[in-house]
């Protein structure tokens, strides 16, 4: 029983690849529409694939170098973390590929679709959403199982796959700050001196940065958010493995053998059930009325939820697992749905947030900043509430492993839930395609329904993955604690071995005092104030790289309306590739730092000031960085949907003064919620990747 | 000779408030000038009195019940913890009383001599602030130190004395909150009604809030820095005597009793000693020529420090203690300066953080808060790595007791550097008295380069007060920490002297899971995340109570210009103390939740989830704290500074776009300088010292 089911790690990804497939034909058998739609869609398509060739060919350098430190540092698994290192690169990657890919071609089918009806046009956006969803599960967990089962299969394999994750981070942190620095620069620089400037409106084809603009939104909503999420996956399902081979007690009773081999089974096995229940979800989501696009999309959702829990009871009780396990797999299900209403409270303008930041835009700009940071900082307080009440029935009922078990089933859904966060960004360029190739006015307002159902989706997803990547960051970050000290452990007994008592002693001195993960140990409070800095510096930083980045679109910008004739009257062409060049050469340029930071930071601390300050380092950084992540994401959601509020005629409409303070706050909101917020994820998970799989060179300084 | 140097703890805050009583005599025997600035003058000193008076009837409420509650819930020493904390209450607030009280006299008292010259003012004014600090470290030592020796002079009496620390927390909550909310509300609304709706220049006395913000500048400024800093420096001191009773090892020697006691008394002498060196350090502080008070100012410091460090040397001589205590107090000597310079540098509009926020004026509001924003983040890093560093080798020489000595080495001249601080908001004044009694230009000159300096030094104490606040939390962490170590230990023992196995198994259980501060205890991690929500939730209630209270501010400050008739003709009088009222009320009634919830959090989980949990909770606030207290301070103050140059002719100067953008940056920041972030200073510190003192309380759940 127990052997078969770890196949359903292997099947359901597959199977996951064919929908991408197949749905993928579908897409791309459907009508491109005019041929003024295909070519701004071939702008945009060209955008997109230059911005990630560029992006790649630096990541590849970097990949290699890496993966070269690893074969070299890490010993015996040295190769093979290397191989799952590259493996897990190449795969995060593919997947961000295809995800864009498909989500730029499908945009002009929406468009298209749209002159027919809504629900054909939802039906092109949402696939190209679930096909992103599903080649995020289906690389990613037949990745990670095939290297698993092809290293053996055993505690030594699960090491080994950890680089597998870091490969993973190491795309998403690239994705996210890159793709965060790309689509806010071209934003910024479209908006500034388009619309203000020029006063031309938005997604004119006149614009130059317009095309920049909306690849952009591919870059980081679809690539950056599928990495950042790929990286979610598989870091919680192998911290869930790796946590299972050195679980002791679970639900009270001390681990037997055949438990231990369900342990290990488990969440790959719940990870593929997951996918099968999620490709059923996404057979649910269609409607033809513009009121019911919201409801039709959580149907899928909902239903791939309700289905994932029925499965999971099965898979416990087929592995004959404590029914804990199963009540830990809803805890972590429901708390992804909770944090994400929680999320949509604090940002939809339906509810009192939004509405006391509209209330403060009449007052001018500065109460309307004070009141949107004051709104985002006073939202970090429910989700981690949520976390922590998770956290504490999770290990209540199966100890640490409960934490990644709990990571694993919020995440187990993805498949669909991704699918629904990243069909936003198609119906959003869908929209500007509209605009740009001047289509009916009944095109746009059914591509208009379909957008603000999209911005909703995208603040939910926001919530989700940073819930998410806060449950992944506790499970690696207790699996890289268990790691040390199985590490330690493992040193005392070859020192006593030797029977050489100085340098026992002196060994044993060293490693208690470095593996004192205690509070009162000074390493850790100087590592957790160490830690702390981090979010703050990476956020400083990410948003200076964007102002830097939008400096060089205006100048850009205000050269072409300046040197190419005809181009205000539509007569001269704008040239869109040197817009979408800048965004790039400064979106790869600005990310090297902050991407250097987050590696070098734990490493540094982990091999001079040991693993206490680096356990101290490691939950600074986590819990400083999801409250940033957290107050930036909900309070640049906040101010766009108090901004649209305002355009749609709350306090004075647009034109008015409230407006332009709202605009103000909007501006601000943008590089917290798109770039500096959501990199912050990547940058708590990455830590805690980077310090697991350099456990053994920590032991090295140690001894 | 150990025995005999306890006593500079009690002669030299004698000589403080004797230096206090003549100085006050001495400026009090100064001319008011003319009937105009008398009246001027007094309708400030009633508000201020009218302010603190209510705000003391609201505490002494509090203080009664908190003070029962203490007797009744810490058993053996409830009663003596009970007198302590209303003796800390009543000196803290008396020490605030004083010092605004003589700070609103001297303010009038500068103005008249600034007509004189230049260091006549600078005497007035400085001579103030001194009396505030040496005020404040007057009372703090003799209380702390009478309690001490009065309750026994041993390891329970300090217990006792914790409550002191807790009293002088309670005020400095109420004085920093309260008075942050009262003088930004004022601030708002005699900015935004005076200068910007009717067009009338800053301090123009036919604005009815301008009385109103004048008495701000002392509630905040002097009642509320002079509180936060009453409360590090006792804190500090306690925590080093606790700790210096259960050191194990110095300098990697095992205590000796004598040790022991020359450990005890050294805070005591340090503070003591540094109170003389402060009092002849302020002999230093004059000048004459308007380029050099920055320099007079610093002098005065300079000396004391120079003077605390040869007295320290010969403190550790004296009492035979290892040179490494000598080492570790140089340590924080230096670490408070450099953490000052730090500020200085990331505020001052000389250096290229405030010029890139005024280069981002240039392109609006929006561009401008992004970078101010991003320069706070950034400016968390440094002073944090120099905490870092500093409790780094005060540990390694000194084990805990050496970060608690640290902290109070750097608080050692607190005397002195408060009074640098406090003449700040005399110097403030006295520039708007000149505005209002029309005095002759050159008494405005010379009071604004007083002034000038003043913004600098301002700035540079609130960098020290959070750098002090940060040490002296980590020292009463600490304390915590061991205080429940010993507490459980002493709960072993009886266990086990009971003899009855099955209570003695279920009590260690408990007794390990809650003792184990380690970070791969999820109840730690969970404390941990709840505690980082704290100084965020803390931050949002702070600044929306200071929105809400400026909103009423503007509305009755539009009533009066409406109806009271020829009040913009200047021949109907505004009604000054209706504004007070209401900036009052506003005040007392928003510090109450935050309050509560300071002191509500640990206690909860103290007893909910048990000591672990609680110890993740104050490392969790104090790491997020400590970042957005730097985070608010430093990016108000170069936002503040940015304004200023920008007015002085910058980027297009008074009156341009980016005077406008300046202006928005300002407004944001002045709740985040003045106060959210002193807030979290206190909110770190009193929840620290709420957890130690009730350590009995939380052993009671446990057993």
């Amino acid at each position: 029983m127990v052997d078969n089911l770890i196949y359903l790690a292997v099947g359901a990804p597959i199977l996951a690849l064919i929908f991408v497939v197949l749905r993928t034909k579908s897409i791309y058998s459907k009508s491109e529409g005019t041929d003024r739609m295909k070519e701004i869609a071939k702008a945009i398509q060209d955008g997109a694939v230059a911005f990630l060739t560029t992006e790649y060919k630096v990541l590849a350098i970097f990949v290699v170098v890496l993966a070269g430190v690893l074969a070299g540092a890490l010993g015996d698994i040295g190769v093979r973390t290397a191989i799952s290192f590259v493996s897990g690169a190449i795969l995060s990657a593919g997947a961000g590929w295809l995800g864009m890919r498909v989500a730029t071609k499908s945009a002009v089918r929406t468009t298209e679709a749209a002159k027919t009806s809504l629900s054909a046009a939802l039906d092109v956006a949402f696939s190209s959403g679930a096909v992103m969803g599903m080649a995020v599960v289906g690389f990613g967990l037949l990745g990670l199982t095939g290297l698993y089962i092809g290293f053996g299969q055993d505690k030594l394999a699960i090491d080994a796959v950890f680089g597998f994750s870091l490969g993973a981070s190491t795309i998403a942190l690239f994705a996210r700050v890159g793709g965060g620095i790309f689509t806010k620069a071209a934003d910024v620089g479209a908006d500034l001196v388009g619309k203000v400037e020029a006063g031309i409106p938005e997604d004119d084809p006149r614009n130059p940065a317009t095309i920049a603009d909306n690849v952009g939104d591919n870059v980081g909503d679809v690539a950056g958010m599928g990495a950042d999420l790929f990286e979610s996956y598989v870091g919680s399902i192998i911290a869930a493995i790796a946590l299972g081979y050195s679980a002791k007690t679970i639900a009270g009773d001390a681990v037997s053998e055949t438990v231990k081999s369900g342990l290990v089974v488990f969440p790959l096995a719940l990870s593929g059930a997951g996918i099968i229940c999620s490709i059923i979800g996404t057979f649910f989501v269609s409607t033809n009325d513009d009121k019911k696009i919201h409801n039709a999309l959580f149907r899928g959702l909902i239903i791939a939820t309700v289905l994932a829990i029925g499965v999971s009871f099965a898979l416990v009780k087929m592995l004959e697992l404590p029914m804990e396990l199963f009540y830990t797999v809803v805890v972590g299900l429901a708390s992804g749905v909770i944090i994400g209403k929680i999320t949509e409270y604090y940002t939809s303008g339906d509810h009192k947030p939004v509405k006391s930041i509209i209330d403060q835009t009449k007052t001018g700009p500065a109460t309307t900043l004070i009141q949107g940071l004051a709104v985002g900082m006073e939202s970090c307080a429910l989700p981690v509430i949520v976390i922590a009440v998770s956290i504490f029935f999770a290990f209540e009922w199966c100890g640490v492993y409960g934490i990644a078990i709990a990571a694993v089933g919020m995440l187990s859904t993805l498949g669909i839930s991704l699918g629904v966060d990243a069909y936003g960004p198609v119906a959003d360029n869908a929209g500007g395609l509209a605009e740009m190739s001047e289509c009916d006015p009944i095109v746009r307002e059914r591509t208009d329904a379909l957008d603000s159902v999209g911005n909703t989706t995208a603040a939910i997803g926001k919530g989700f993955a940073i819930g998410s990547a806060a449950l992944t960051a506790l499970a690696l970050f207790n699996t890289f604690g268990e790691a040390i000290i199985a590490g330690v452990n493992k040193m005392a007994v070859e020192e006593i071995a030797k029977l050489d008592t100085a340098v026992f002693v002196k060994g044993m001195d060293g490693l208690v005092t470095n593996l004192r993960f205690d509070l009162l140990n000074p390493n850790v409070l100087i590592g957790l104030l160490l830690g702390g800095i981090l979010p703050f510096l990476f956020s400083a930083m990410t948003m200076k790289a964007v102002g830097r980045a939008a400096g060089a679109m205006i100048e850009e910008v205000r050269r072409q309306f300046k040197t190419i004739p005809g181009i205000m009257e539509g007569t001269g062409k704008p040239d869109y590739a040197a817009c979408v060049t800048i965004s790039t050469k400064a979106a790869i340029a600005e990310m090297v730092l902050p991407g250097l930071m987050a590696v070098a930071a734990p490493l540094a601390v982990g091999c001079l000031l040991g693993p206490a300050a680096l356990a101290g380092l490691l939950a600074g950084a986590l819990v400083c960085g999801i409250m940033m992540a957290i107050m930036m994401a909900n309070a640049g959601g906040a101010w766009d949907n108090a901004k649209k509020e305002v355009e749609g005629g709350a306090a004075g409409g647009k034109g008015s003064d409230a407006h332009a303070a709202a605009v103000v706050g909007d501006t601000v909101g943008d590089p917290f919620k798109d770039t500096s917020g959501p990199a912050i994820n990547i940058l708590i998970k990455l830590m805690c990747i980077v310090s697991l799989v350099f456990v053994p060179l920590f032991l090295k300084f140690l001894g």
